[in-house]
Protein backbone atom coordinates (compact mmCIF):
# COMPACT_ATOMS: atom_id res chain seq x y z
CA UNK A 1 0.00 0.00 0.00
CA UNK A 2 1.92 3.32 -1.19
CA UNK A 3 1.56 6.12 1.34
CA UNK A 4 1.21 9.40 0.94
CA UNK A 5 2.14 12.51 2.19
CA UNK A 6 -0.69 15.40 2.79
CA UNK A 7 0.13 18.85 2.96
CA UNK A 8 -2.94 20.46 4.18
CA UNK A 9 -4.72 24.09 5.18
CA UNK A 10 -7.59 24.59 7.14
CA UNK A 11 -9.93 27.22 8.83
CA UNK A 12 -10.00 25.96 12.71
CA UNK A 13 -13.13 28.37 13.51
CA UNK A 14 -15.69 25.80 12.72
CA UNK A 15 -13.54 22.34 14.13
CA UNK A 16 -13.31 20.82 17.92
CA UNK A 17 -9.46 20.53 16.99
CA UNK A 18 -7.65 18.25 14.79
CA UNK A 19 -8.31 15.41 16.48
CA UNK A 20 -11.13 12.79 16.35
CA UNK A 21 -13.98 13.34 19.07
CA UNK A 22 -17.51 11.72 19.66
CA UNK A 23 -19.93 13.99 18.36
CA UNK A 24 -17.57 16.92 17.42
CA UNK A 25 -16.72 17.93 14.02
CA UNK A 26 -12.74 17.49 13.78
CA UNK A 27 -10.27 18.19 10.33
CA UNK A 28 -9.33 14.83 10.92
CA UNK A 29 -12.47 13.18 10.62
CA UNK A 30 -13.28 15.98 7.51
CA UNK A 31 -10.27 14.24 5.80
CA UNK A 32 -10.72 10.83 6.55
CA UNK A 33 -14.50 11.15 5.35
CA UNK A 34 -13.80 12.62 2.04
CA UNK A 35 -11.12 10.19 1.59
CA UNK A 36 -13.58 7.65 1.96
CA UNK A 37 -15.81 9.05 -0.33
CA UNK A 38 -13.23 9.09 -3.01
CA UNK A 39 -11.60 5.83 -3.07
CA UNK A 40 -14.03 3.93 -0.07
CA UNK A 41 -11.19 2.68 1.92
CA UNK A 42 -11.75 3.39 5.62
CA UNK A 43 -9.03 4.40 7.14
CA UNK A 44 -7.36 6.69 9.56
CA UNK A 45 -4.44 9.81 8.53
CA UNK A 46 -2.12 10.97 11.08
CA UNK A 47 -0.95 14.28 11.65
CA UNK A 48 2.60 16.46 12.49
CA UNK A 49 0.49 18.38 14.86
CA UNK A 50 -2.74 17.70 16.80
CA UNK A 51 -4.02 21.68 17.11
CA UNK A 52 -6.76 22.64 19.41
CA UNK A 53 -10.02 23.44 18.81
CA UNK A 54 -10.01 26.94 16.89
CA UNK A 55 -6.10 26.89 15.55
CA UNK A 56 -5.85 27.27 12.22
CA UNK A 57 -3.18 25.77 9.30
CA UNK A 58 -1.36 27.05 6.76
CA UNK A 59 0.78 23.78 6.81
CA UNK A 60 -0.28 20.83 8.40
CA UNK A 61 1.08 17.33 7.13
CA UNK A 62 -0.65 13.81 7.23
CA UNK A 63 0.15 10.84 6.22
CA UNK A 64 -2.00 8.24 4.78
CA UNK A 65 -1.92 4.27 3.38
CA UNK A 66 -4.14 3.99 0.56
CA UNK A 67 -4.86 0.60 -1.54
CA UNK A 68 -4.02 2.33 -5.05
CA UNK A 69 -0.76 4.06 -6.38
CA UNK A 70 -3.17 7.21 -7.47
CA UNK A 71 -1.40 9.95 -8.68
CA UNK A 72 -0.64 12.32 -6.43
CA UNK A 73 -2.88 15.40 -8.20
CA UNK A 74 -5.86 12.74 -8.71
CA UNK A 75 -5.74 12.23 -4.89
CA UNK A 76 -5.38 15.89 -3.75
CA UNK A 77 -8.15 17.63 -6.72
CA UNK A 78 -10.55 14.42 -5.66
CA UNK A 79 -10.37 14.91 -1.81
CA UNK A 80 -10.49 18.29 -2.27
CA UNK A 81 -14.09 17.97 -4.43
CA UNK A 82 -15.11 16.11 -1.70
CA UNK A 83 -13.91 18.56 0.74
CA UNK A 84 -15.55 21.33 -0.72
CA UNK A 85 -18.83 20.06 -0.97
CA UNK A 86 -19.33 19.28 2.51
CA UNK A 87 -18.32 22.79 2.84
CA UNK A 88 -15.69 21.95 5.39
CA UNK A 89 -13.13 24.86 5.20
CA UNK A 90 -9.94 22.64 4.69
CA UNK A 91 -8.30 21.89 1.32
CA UNK A 92 -5.10 19.60 0.54
CA UNK A 93 -2.73 21.49 -0.68
CA UNK A 94 -0.30 18.36 -2.02
CA UNK A 95 -0.43 14.83 -2.33
CA UNK A 96 2.20 12.68 -2.93
CA UNK A 97 3.38 9.06 -2.46
CA UNK A 98 6.46 8.93 0.34
CA UNK A 99 8.57 6.29 1.24
CA UNK A 100 6.96 3.92 3.47
CA UNK A 101 8.94 4.98 6.53
CA UNK A 102 7.44 8.45 6.52
CA UNK A 103 5.61 9.12 9.64
CA UNK A 104 3.88 13.04 9.63
CA UNK A 105 4.49 12.98 13.73
CA UNK A 106 7.32 10.82 14.25
CA UNK A 107 9.70 11.94 11.22
CA UNK A 108 8.96 15.96 11.96
CA UNK A 109 12.44 17.80 13.02
CA UNK A 110 10.63 20.83 13.48
CA UNK A 111 7.18 22.61 13.87
CA UNK A 112 6.80 26.56 13.05
CA UNK A 113 4.01 28.51 14.38
CA UNK A 114 2.49 32.08 13.96
CA UNK A 115 0.49 33.83 16.74
CA UNK A 116 -1.24 37.32 15.20
CA UNK A 117 -2.23 39.58 17.76
CA UNK A 118 -4.60 42.52 15.55
CA UNK A 119 -3.36 45.79 18.26
CA UNK A 120 -5.81 48.20 17.74
CA UNK A 121 -8.68 49.60 19.45
CA UNK A 122 -11.25 48.84 16.42
CA UNK A 123 -12.24 45.18 17.27
CA UNK A 124 -11.07 42.48 14.12
CA UNK A 125 -14.27 42.92 10.82
CA UNK A 126 -12.03 41.00 8.16
CA UNK A 127 -9.87 39.37 10.22
CA UNK A 128 -12.29 38.05 13.47
CA UNK A 129 -11.82 34.08 14.56
CA UNK A 130 -8.38 34.69 13.30
CA UNK A 131 -6.33 37.02 15.50
CA UNK A 132 -6.36 37.66 19.26
CA UNK A 133 -7.67 41.25 19.52
CA UNK A 134 -6.35 43.19 22.02
CA UNK A 135 -7.07 47.08 22.53
CA UNK A 136 -4.46 48.15 24.78
CA UNK A 137 -1.02 48.67 23.01
CA UNK A 138 1.26 46.60 22.63
CA UNK A 139 5.03 46.73 22.81
CA UNK A 140 6.23 44.69 20.12
CA UNK A 141 9.72 45.38 21.02
CA UNK A 142 9.53 44.65 24.61
CA UNK A 143 7.95 41.86 23.86
CA UNK A 144 10.79 40.37 21.14
CA UNK A 145 13.80 41.56 23.68
CA UNK A 146 11.97 39.90 26.55
CA UNK A 147 11.36 36.29 24.67
CA UNK A 148 14.71 35.48 24.63
CA UNK A 149 14.20 34.47 28.06
CA UNK A 150 12.71 31.15 26.80
CA UNK A 151 15.00 30.26 23.90
CA UNK A 152 16.83 27.60 24.44
CA UNK A 153 16.45 24.37 26.92
CA UNK A 154 14.12 24.38 29.76
CA UNK A 155 11.29 23.03 31.41
CA UNK A 156 8.62 24.29 30.33
CA UNK A 157 5.95 23.61 33.11
CA UNK A 158 4.54 26.86 33.38
CA UNK A 159 4.05 27.14 29.83
CA UNK A 160 2.55 23.81 29.43
CA UNK A 161 -1.68 22.86 29.69
CA UNK A 162 -2.28 20.33 33.17
CA UNK A 163 -4.23 18.07 30.12
CA UNK A 164 -0.63 18.06 28.55
CA UNK A 165 0.59 13.86 28.09
CA UNK A 166 4.04 14.59 27.33
CA UNK A 167 6.19 12.32 29.71
CA UNK A 168 8.76 15.27 29.83
CA UNK A 169 8.13 18.44 29.98
CA UNK A 170 11.73 19.84 28.92
CA UNK A 171 11.83 21.15 25.58
CA UNK A 172 14.28 23.09 23.06
CA UNK A 173 12.96 26.69 21.65
CA UNK A 174 14.80 27.80 18.57
CA UNK A 175 13.19 30.69 17.76
CA UNK A 176 10.44 33.10 19.29
CA UNK A 177 10.53 36.54 17.66
CA UNK A 178 7.93 39.17 17.92
CA UNK A 179 7.38 41.69 15.34
CA UNK A 180 5.05 44.66 14.56
CA UNK A 181 3.41 44.88 11.03
CA UNK A 182 1.17 48.10 11.47
CA UNK A 183 -1.52 47.00 13.63
CA UNK A 184 -0.67 43.02 14.04
CA UNK A 185 1.88 41.77 16.22
CA UNK A 186 2.85 38.99 14.56
CA UNK A 187 4.94 35.90 16.83
CA UNK A 188 6.99 33.43 15.47
CA UNK A 189 8.37 30.06 16.88
CA UNK A 190 10.06 27.35 16.30
CA UNK A 191 10.89 23.81 17.94
CA UNK A 192 11.77 20.27 17.57
CA UNK A 193 7.87 19.60 19.03
CA UNK A 194 6.15 21.80 21.45
CA UNK A 195 4.23 20.85 25.10
CA UNK A 196 -0.07 21.29 24.93
CA UNK A 197 -0.83 24.81 24.65
CA UNK A 198 2.43 25.69 25.15
CA UNK A 199 2.79 28.36 22.34
CA UNK A 200 -0.56 30.29 23.42
CA UNK A 201 0.86 30.10 27.18
CA UNK A 202 3.94 32.17 25.58
CA UNK A 203 1.72 34.43 23.87
CA UNK A 204 -0.13 34.99 27.18
CA UNK A 205 2.64 35.62 29.18
CA UNK A 206 4.86 37.87 26.12
CA UNK A 207 1.30 40.43 26.10
CA UNK A 208 1.88 40.89 29.84
CA UNK A 209 5.28 42.27 28.85
CA UNK A 210 4.18 44.00 25.93
CA UNK A 211 1.55 46.00 28.11
CA UNK A 212 4.25 46.62 30.56
CA UNK A 213 2.73 44.84 33.64
CA UNK A 214 5.51 42.59 33.47
CA UNK A 215 9.53 42.40 32.46
CA UNK A 216 11.51 40.35 31.26
CA UNK A 217 12.87 39.68 34.79
CA UNK A 218 9.01 38.40 35.57
CA UNK A 219 9.17 36.52 32.34
CA UNK A 220 12.37 34.71 33.83
CA UNK A 221 10.74 34.14 36.84
CA UNK A 222 7.55 32.17 35.29
CA UNK A 223 10.10 30.31 34.16
CA UNK A 224 11.94 29.42 36.61
CA UNK A 225 8.60 28.92 38.88
CA UNK A 226 7.94 25.28 36.54
CA UNK A 227 4.48 26.28 37.76
CA UNK A 228 1.37 25.99 36.02
CA UNK A 229 0.22 28.94 37.85
CA UNK A 230 2.77 31.31 37.16
CA UNK A 231 1.83 31.72 33.66
CA UNK A 232 -0.09 34.29 32.16
CA UNK A 233 -3.63 34.04 30.49
CA UNK A 234 -3.28 31.90 27.87
CA UNK A 235 -3.88 33.51 24.50
CA UNK A 236 -7.31 32.51 22.67
CA UNK A 237 -6.81 29.91 19.48
CA UNK A 238 -7.88 32.45 17.09
CA UNK A 239 -4.50 33.73 16.20
CA UNK A 240 -2.47 30.49 16.08
CA UNK A 241 -1.35 28.72 12.97
CA UNK A 242 0.88 25.69 12.48
CA UNK A 243 2.69 27.46 9.25
CA UNK A 244 5.79 24.65 8.61
CA UNK A 245 6.56 21.25 9.49
CA UNK A 246 10.00 20.16 8.40
CA UNK A 247 11.60 17.05 7.07
CA UNK A 248 14.67 15.22 6.95
CA UNK A 249 15.12 15.14 3.11
CA UNK A 250 15.98 11.84 3.15
CA UNK A 251 12.66 10.72 4.28
CA UNK B 1 -24.97 69.75 14.60
CA UNK B 2 -21.12 68.46 13.82
CA UNK B 3 -20.49 65.81 11.25
CA UNK B 4 -18.43 63.20 11.66
CA UNK B 5 -16.15 61.15 9.00
CA UNK B 6 -16.11 57.22 10.03
CA UNK B 7 -13.55 55.60 8.51
CA UNK B 8 -15.02 51.44 8.56
CA UNK B 9 -13.80 48.06 7.91
CA UNK B 10 -16.07 45.01 7.01
CA UNK B 11 -16.26 41.30 5.63
CA UNK B 12 -18.99 41.69 2.58
CA UNK B 13 -19.63 37.97 3.16
CA UNK B 14 -22.79 38.30 5.02
CA UNK B 15 -24.10 41.77 3.88
CA UNK B 16 -26.80 42.07 0.67
CA UNK B 17 -23.85 45.11 0.12
CA UNK B 18 -23.46 48.76 1.55
CA UNK B 19 -26.61 50.28 1.21
CA UNK B 20 -29.97 49.75 2.42
CA UNK B 21 -32.24 46.91 1.40
CA UNK B 22 -35.62 46.10 2.23
CA UNK B 23 -35.53 42.91 4.44
CA UNK B 24 -31.17 42.09 3.30
CA UNK B 25 -29.07 42.70 5.98
CA UNK B 26 -26.76 45.79 4.75
CA UNK B 27 -23.82 47.09 6.45
CA UNK B 28 -25.24 50.67 6.33
CA UNK B 29 -27.98 49.90 8.08
CA UNK B 30 -25.70 47.31 10.96
CA UNK B 31 -24.07 51.39 11.59
CA UNK B 32 -27.02 53.22 11.31
CA UNK B 33 -28.62 51.16 14.29
CA UNK B 34 -25.69 50.73 16.44
CA UNK B 35 -25.53 54.46 16.23
CA UNK B 36 -29.01 54.55 17.16
CA UNK B 37 -28.29 52.52 20.15
CA UNK B 38 -25.65 54.95 20.71
CA UNK B 39 -27.11 57.86 20.86
CA UNK B 40 -30.72 57.62 20.24
CA UNK B 41 -30.88 59.24 16.90
CA UNK B 42 -32.37 58.08 13.76
CA UNK B 43 -30.32 59.28 11.19
CA UNK B 44 -28.25 57.84 7.68
CA UNK B 45 -25.26 57.99 6.98
CA UNK B 46 -23.61 58.29 3.44
CA UNK B 47 -20.10 56.69 2.14
CA UNK B 48 -17.74 57.15 -0.15
CA UNK B 49 -18.54 53.63 -2.16
CA UNK B 50 -21.41 51.92 -2.57
CA UNK B 51 -20.02 48.16 -2.45
CA UNK B 52 -22.48 45.52 -3.56
CA UNK B 53 -23.25 42.13 -1.81
CA UNK B 54 -20.40 40.13 -0.72
CA UNK B 55 -17.70 42.92 -1.53
CA UNK B 56 -15.21 43.90 1.46
CA UNK B 57 -13.45 47.04 2.73
CA UNK B 58 -10.67 48.17 4.91
CA UNK B 59 -11.42 51.44 4.02
CA UNK B 60 -14.48 52.37 3.26
CA UNK B 61 -15.59 56.39 4.14
CA UNK B 62 -19.10 57.21 5.40
CA UNK B 63 -19.85 60.61 7.11
CA UNK B 64 -22.92 61.05 9.50
CA UNK B 65 -24.45 64.18 11.63
CA UNK B 66 -24.87 63.66 15.45
CA UNK B 67 -26.45 66.16 17.69
CA UNK B 68 -23.67 66.20 20.58
CA UNK B 69 -19.87 66.87 20.18
CA UNK B 70 -19.22 63.78 21.50
CA UNK B 71 -15.14 62.89 20.91
CA UNK B 72 -14.03 60.81 17.86
CA UNK B 73 -12.82 57.96 20.14
CA UNK B 74 -16.22 57.84 22.46
CA UNK B 75 -18.06 57.52 18.89
CA UNK B 76 -16.12 54.93 17.70
CA UNK B 77 -15.76 52.85 20.95
CA UNK B 78 -19.44 53.28 21.52
CA UNK B 79 -20.51 52.51 17.58
CA UNK B 80 -18.29 49.32 17.91
CA UNK B 81 -19.50 47.62 20.71
CA UNK B 82 -23.20 47.75 19.77
CA UNK B 83 -22.11 46.41 16.39
CA UNK B 84 -20.09 44.03 18.07
CA UNK B 85 -23.17 42.63 20.70
CA UNK B 86 -24.98 42.01 16.90
CA UNK B 87 -22.44 39.47 15.92
CA UNK B 88 -21.83 42.07 13.16
CA UNK B 89 -18.51 41.81 11.30
CA UNK B 90 -18.13 45.53 11.20
CA UNK B 91 -15.69 47.84 12.65
CA UNK B 92 -15.35 51.32 13.48
CA UNK B 93 -11.65 52.21 12.84
CA UNK B 94 -11.57 55.88 13.14
CA UNK B 95 -14.23 58.57 14.11
CA UNK B 96 -13.33 62.31 13.94
CA UNK B 97 -15.49 65.58 13.64
CA UNK B 98 -14.90 67.15 9.85
CA UNK B 99 -15.93 70.16 7.82
CA UNK B 100 -19.87 70.74 7.95
CA UNK B 101 -19.12 70.26 4.15
CA UNK B 102 -17.19 66.94 3.61
CA UNK B 103 -19.15 64.68 2.23
CA UNK B 104 -17.87 60.89 2.09
CA UNK B 105 -19.26 60.45 -1.34
CA UNK B 106 -18.69 63.97 -3.36
CA UNK B 107 -15.72 65.04 -1.82
CA UNK B 108 -13.97 62.05 -2.55
CA UNK B 109 -11.28 62.35 -5.54
CA UNK B 110 -10.06 59.17 -5.71
CA UNK B 111 -11.16 55.18 -5.40
CA UNK B 112 -8.96 52.92 -4.52
CA UNK B 113 -9.58 48.60 -4.67
CA UNK B 114 -7.55 45.49 -4.53
CA UNK B 115 -9.00 42.34 -6.13
CA UNK B 116 -7.10 38.97 -5.26
CA UNK B 117 -7.16 35.78 -7.09
CA UNK B 118 -6.03 32.79 -5.39
CA UNK B 119 -4.83 31.01 -8.43
CA UNK B 120 -3.62 27.18 -7.13
CA UNK B 121 -5.26 24.23 -7.66
CA UNK B 122 -6.71 23.33 -4.31
CA UNK B 123 -9.99 25.82 -3.22
CA UNK B 124 -9.33 28.29 -0.45
CA UNK B 125 -9.82 27.35 3.18
CA UNK B 126 -8.45 30.05 5.07
CA UNK B 127 -9.34 32.26 2.39
CA UNK B 128 -12.71 30.95 1.49
CA UNK B 129 -15.27 34.08 0.79
CA UNK B 130 -11.89 36.92 0.33
CA UNK B 131 -10.70 35.51 -3.13
CA UNK B 132 -12.03 34.16 -6.78
CA UNK B 133 -10.42 30.87 -6.78
CA UNK B 134 -8.91 30.22 -10.16
CA UNK B 135 -7.37 26.75 -10.73
CA UNK B 136 -5.92 27.16 -14.19
CA UNK B 137 -2.56 28.97 -13.71
CA UNK B 138 -2.99 32.72 -14.94
CA UNK B 139 -0.34 34.66 -16.54
CA UNK B 140 0.11 37.74 -14.28
CA UNK B 141 3.01 39.50 -16.10
CA UNK B 142 0.63 39.32 -19.66
CA UNK B 143 -2.51 40.01 -17.07
CA UNK B 144 -0.18 43.51 -16.01
CA UNK B 145 0.95 44.41 -19.94
CA UNK B 146 -2.46 43.87 -21.35
CA UNK B 147 -3.72 46.30 -18.51
CA UNK B 148 -2.17 49.19 -19.91
CA UNK B 149 -4.93 49.25 -22.73
CA UNK B 150 -7.77 50.67 -20.09
CA UNK B 151 -6.15 52.72 -18.43
CA UNK B 152 -6.98 56.85 -18.82
CA UNK B 153 -9.78 58.27 -20.49
CA UNK B 154 -11.99 55.85 -21.97
CA UNK B 155 -16.00 54.91 -22.78
CA UNK B 156 -16.16 51.59 -20.15
CA UNK B 157 -19.83 50.53 -21.13
CA UNK B 158 -18.10 47.30 -21.87
CA UNK B 159 -17.27 46.93 -18.34
CA UNK B 160 -20.17 48.46 -16.56
CA UNK B 161 -23.10 46.45 -15.39
CA UNK B 162 -26.46 47.15 -17.57
CA UNK B 163 -27.94 48.15 -13.93
CA UNK B 164 -25.10 50.89 -13.64
CA UNK B 165 -26.46 54.30 -13.28
CA UNK B 166 -24.26 56.82 -13.59
CA UNK B 167 -25.09 59.45 -15.97
CA UNK B 168 -21.91 58.90 -18.06
CA UNK B 169 -19.53 55.66 -19.30
CA UNK B 170 -17.03 57.56 -19.65
CA UNK B 171 -14.08 57.02 -16.50
CA UNK B 172 -10.13 57.61 -16.14
CA UNK B 173 -8.48 54.73 -14.62
CA UNK B 174 -5.65 56.21 -13.36
CA UNK B 175 -4.03 52.45 -12.00
CA UNK B 176 -4.62 48.93 -13.24
CA UNK B 177 -1.47 46.90 -11.68
CA UNK B 178 -1.43 42.97 -11.40
CA UNK B 179 1.29 41.60 -9.96
CA UNK B 180 1.73 37.85 -7.83
CA UNK B 181 2.72 37.05 -4.42
CA UNK B 182 3.39 33.01 -4.70
CA UNK B 183 0.02 31.88 -5.25
CA UNK B 184 -2.54 34.72 -4.80
CA UNK B 185 -2.44 37.13 -7.89
CA UNK B 186 -3.02 40.96 -6.73
CA UNK B 187 -4.82 43.70 -9.28
CA UNK B 188 -4.81 47.07 -7.49
CA UNK B 189 -6.65 49.70 -9.71
CA UNK B 190 -7.78 53.36 -8.58
CA UNK B 191 -9.78 56.33 -10.50
CA UNK B 192 -11.65 59.23 -9.45
CA UNK B 193 -14.93 57.38 -9.28
CA UNK B 194 -15.64 53.42 -11.12
CA UNK B 195 -19.11 52.85 -12.39
CA UNK B 196 -21.18 50.04 -11.35
CA UNK B 197 -19.39 45.97 -11.44
CA UNK B 198 -16.41 48.17 -13.40
CA UNK B 199 -13.92 47.03 -11.61
CA UNK B 200 -15.10 43.08 -11.69
CA UNK B 201 -16.11 43.53 -15.12
CA UNK B 202 -12.29 44.21 -15.98
CA UNK B 203 -10.41 41.62 -13.84
CA UNK B 204 -12.90 38.93 -15.47
CA UNK B 205 -11.63 39.86 -18.61
CA UNK B 206 -7.62 40.03 -17.54
CA UNK B 207 -8.07 36.78 -16.10
CA UNK B 208 -9.23 35.62 -20.10
CA UNK B 209 -5.84 37.09 -20.69
CA UNK B 210 -4.16 35.34 -17.87
CA UNK B 211 -5.08 32.24 -19.08
CA UNK B 212 -4.17 32.96 -22.77
CA UNK B 213 -7.50 33.04 -24.41
CA UNK B 214 -7.69 36.77 -25.00
CA UNK B 215 -4.27 38.89 -25.57
CA UNK B 216 -4.04 42.35 -24.99
CA UNK B 217 -5.59 43.44 -28.66
CA UNK B 218 -9.14 41.27 -27.37
CA UNK B 219 -8.59 43.27 -24.33
CA UNK B 220 -8.55 46.28 -26.56
CA UNK B 221 -10.96 45.15 -29.09
CA UNK B 222 -13.60 45.01 -26.19
CA UNK B 223 -12.89 47.96 -24.77
CA UNK B 224 -13.18 49.53 -28.06
CA UNK B 225 -17.07 47.72 -28.93
CA UNK B 226 -18.91 49.80 -26.24
CA UNK B 227 -21.00 46.49 -26.08
CA UNK B 228 -21.43 45.00 -22.56
CA UNK B 229 -21.84 41.81 -24.19
CA UNK B 230 -17.89 42.30 -25.33
CA UNK B 231 -16.97 41.68 -21.77
CA UNK B 232 -15.17 38.45 -19.95
CA UNK B 233 -16.71 36.82 -17.67
CA UNK B 234 -17.54 39.53 -14.22
CA UNK B 235 -15.19 38.01 -11.53
CA UNK B 236 -17.55 37.32 -8.10
CA UNK B 237 -17.55 39.91 -5.17
CA UNK B 238 -15.42 37.63 -2.94
CA UNK B 239 -12.14 38.75 -3.92
CA UNK B 240 -13.04 42.77 -4.42
CA UNK B 241 -11.94 45.24 -1.27
CA UNK B 242 -12.30 49.11 -1.15
CA UNK B 243 -8.85 50.34 -0.17
CA UNK B 244 -8.63 53.39 0.20
CA UNK B 245 -10.84 56.57 -0.42
CA UNK B 246 -8.65 60.02 -1.10
CA UNK B 247 -10.01 63.84 -0.30
CA UNK B 248 -8.64 66.87 -0.72
CA UNK B 249 -6.48 68.11 2.66
CA UNK B 250 -8.36 71.14 2.81
CA UNK B 251 -11.85 69.13 3.04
Amino acid sequence: MPRFRLDIEYDGSQFAGWQHQADQPSVQQAIEQAIEKFCGEGLRIRAAGRTDAGVHATAQVAHVDLAKAWSGDKVRDAVNAHLQATGARVAILKAAVVADDFDARFSATGRHYLYRILNRRAPPALEKGKVWWVPKRLDAEAMHEAAKVLLGKHDFTTFRSTQCQAESPVRTLDRLDVGRDGDFIEVRTSARSFLHNQVRSMVGSLRRVGDGSWGAADLRAALEARDRAACGQVAPPDGLFLVGVDYPEDV
